[in-house]
Formats: structure tokens, sequence, C-alpha cells
């Protein structure tokens, strides 16, 4: 099998969630492996100087028609959180912290704090609602509350989005295919086309 | 036939460039017209806030890339100005100015004009350079270059941009079908969809 495309995305990006839905699938139909990276994409703000979309004028109602629109035509439910965006610590450190020993769980884990966040429009960056969703994949609350306040673990996601960027990473979703960078939701019908051509 | 498509683009856009070789076709498919609108994007950026994308770190560098991999994809030529972006005002005078007698007429030069700019790379905000390409259509150069000086044709593009960011224009290319707004060259296959279907 040839090399797993790496996923980028923020837990707060509406077209994170969107392109979640499908990445696997996607890669699948290629005999292709996804590696799912949680980053924070405000550490890319400082950088780029972008603020969330949602809040530049014009572009923010815009962003949130599209959005709406975009998730319709995808058939998955769309329903912006109250409070948008946040820091999406708690859910991005768990999906480390459990990426190391149960990979497949943490990918579950990060499907479920996604359809809670966008698909009911879930407080997805609150610690107990993860730990909810972890308990319903059997992940024993207590331990995932208590590891997501350990330095190990606040560092590797520090780790991780300072890898990111460095890569060149300044939004969510990015996809990597053999090195190659697609950056949003609607790149994927690219990715589809370079994963059956091998590039253009 | 139903309501002509509106398309709104900045001369300096290279997105708009890639959308305006395909979108008329798109339309014909749906039996629809377009209305061509150019407007100055940079007008929106006092609103928006936001900067020319080159011009963004890490941004910047993907869009070049995406920009360049998106022509291949369409089998258009692709090669940016040396001198990127610029207010593109001789072109957009031209065209209003050519658009209230011969509406053809100013679709064809914006058509040489993207081609002239991101085809070829050259300057086409240059008025010289627009009145070659009016030439080559029968257009009297000396004619074109005395209206784009003209107060009520500067006054027409001034209008129309203020008009774009009235009903919500941001970015180039924005397409409006049955007032529904389609942001991006990456939206055309959403606007193929919704012409077929009506909208979802």
């Amino acid at each position: 099998m040839a090399a797993p495309l790496e996923f980028y995305f923020d837990f707060y990006s509406p077209y994170g969630y969107l392109a979640s839905s499908r990445i696997d699938e996607l890669a699948a139909k290629h005999d292709r492996e996804v590696i799912w990276r949680p980053f924070l994409v405000g550490a890319t703000f400082a950088v780029t100087g972008a603020r969330p979309l949602v809040d530049i004028p014009l572009l923010g109602d815009y962003s949130l028609h599209d959005m709406q629109r975009s998730a319709r035509l995808q058939g998955v439910p769309f329903q912006l959180p109250e409070a948008f965006p946040k820091a999406a610590l708690a859910p991005s450190r768990a999906f480390y912290w459990l990426a190391e020993t149960q990979p497949d769980i943490a990918k579950r884990l990060a499907k479920a704090v996604y359809n809670a966040t966008f698909g009911e429009g879930r407080d997805g960056s609150d610690p107990q609602l993860v730990a909810e969703l972890g308990a319903a994949l059997g992940i024993d609350s207590n331990e995932l509350l208590e590891a997501i306040q350990r330095p190990e673990v606040k560092e590797k996601l520090k780790h991780e989005t300072a890898t990111a960027v460095s890569r060149g990473v300044f939004g969510s979703p990015t996809i990597y295919v053999d090195g190659e960078p697609f950056w949003g939701n609607d790149r994927l019908e690219q990715v589809d086309r370079w994963l059956e051509t091998g590039g253009w």
C-alpha cells in the first residue's frame, strides 16, 4: 500500500468537519490510509494575520451560508455551535493521548467530537463532552480528563501544531498526498484526481 | 430563457481568470447567458481587512502553487505578471465604456485582457496594452484611450464596484445565479449543479 494521506484539521473548523466526513472513504477508494492530525489553526493566525472567517465583514455572512449549502450538498447535518470559534484544546489533546496506543479509537473519538460540534452544535471544546463521547467508546472518563492535563500531552499538541506551521499549513483542512498540499474541503475533488492520476 | 448569471471579477484576479475561461460555456449548457461585471476587488479590502493573497505568509506561497495547479487541471496557460497585483483601472473602464453599445466586443476585450495578463504574464493594467488588444477587435485606440479618462466612465466603474460591495461581494470571482452567490473558481461545480437542479 502506498503512503498514507495526512489530514490536518482543527476541531473548530467547519470545513474540516465537512472534509472529515469523506476523507477516509475517498482515500480507501485508492487503497490509501489517512493519518489524522488535529492542530490549532489559531496558532497560524499569528503568522498569516488571518482572523476567524465568521468575524470578517461580508466574508463572514457568506461563509456561514456556504458552509450550510456545502453541508446540504454533501448530505451531512450542519449546526454552528453558539460560541464559535473556540480553541479546541481538549479534543485535540485527547486525540493525541489516544493515538499513541489506540489510533483507531482516537479517530473514532475525533469523528464523534466533530459530529457533536457541527452536526449538533454542541461545545466540542468542553472537556466533559469529550470525556462523555470517549466513554461511549469505552474510554475511562477520569483517565481522559487527567490525561489531557498532563504536560507531555499538552506538549505533543504544541509540537504537532508547530510542525504543521513549519510545513506550511495555514488553514483547516489541509491534506498532504505524497507531499503535495491541498487546502480546503473544496479541494477534495482534486485530491481524488491526484490519487487517481498521480498528479498533473 | 431564464435570467442571466452575473459574473463579478477583477482583472487582476488569477481565480477570476480561471473562472472566465469556462463560465460562459458552463452557463450555455443550461441555456443561460452571463453578464460580466468587472470591479476593483481592492475596494473591498477596506471592508474586509483582506490583503492580496500572494502577500500573505504561507498562504501566498500555497496560492501561487494552487493557481498553477488549477490552471494545469483546466488546461489553460498560466503566468503571473511580474508586478502583481495591480489596480486594473484601464481594462475595467474600457469594458464599461464598450459594454453600453457593444456588449459582445466588451466581453471579447475582457477575455483578451485576461489572456494577456495571466496567459502571457503581461501588464493588463497598462492602457496601451488594453488599446492594442482593443485595436485587434476593431476599436479605435485613440478613442479608447480618451474614453477611459472621461469622468462618466470613471464614475461608472466606481458605481459598479460600490454596487458589488453593497450586494455582499468581497472577492473575485463571485457568481450570482438567480440571486444565489458563489465565491471562487472552485465553486463552479456547485454553480453547475445549482443550474441543473434549481438549488438544494
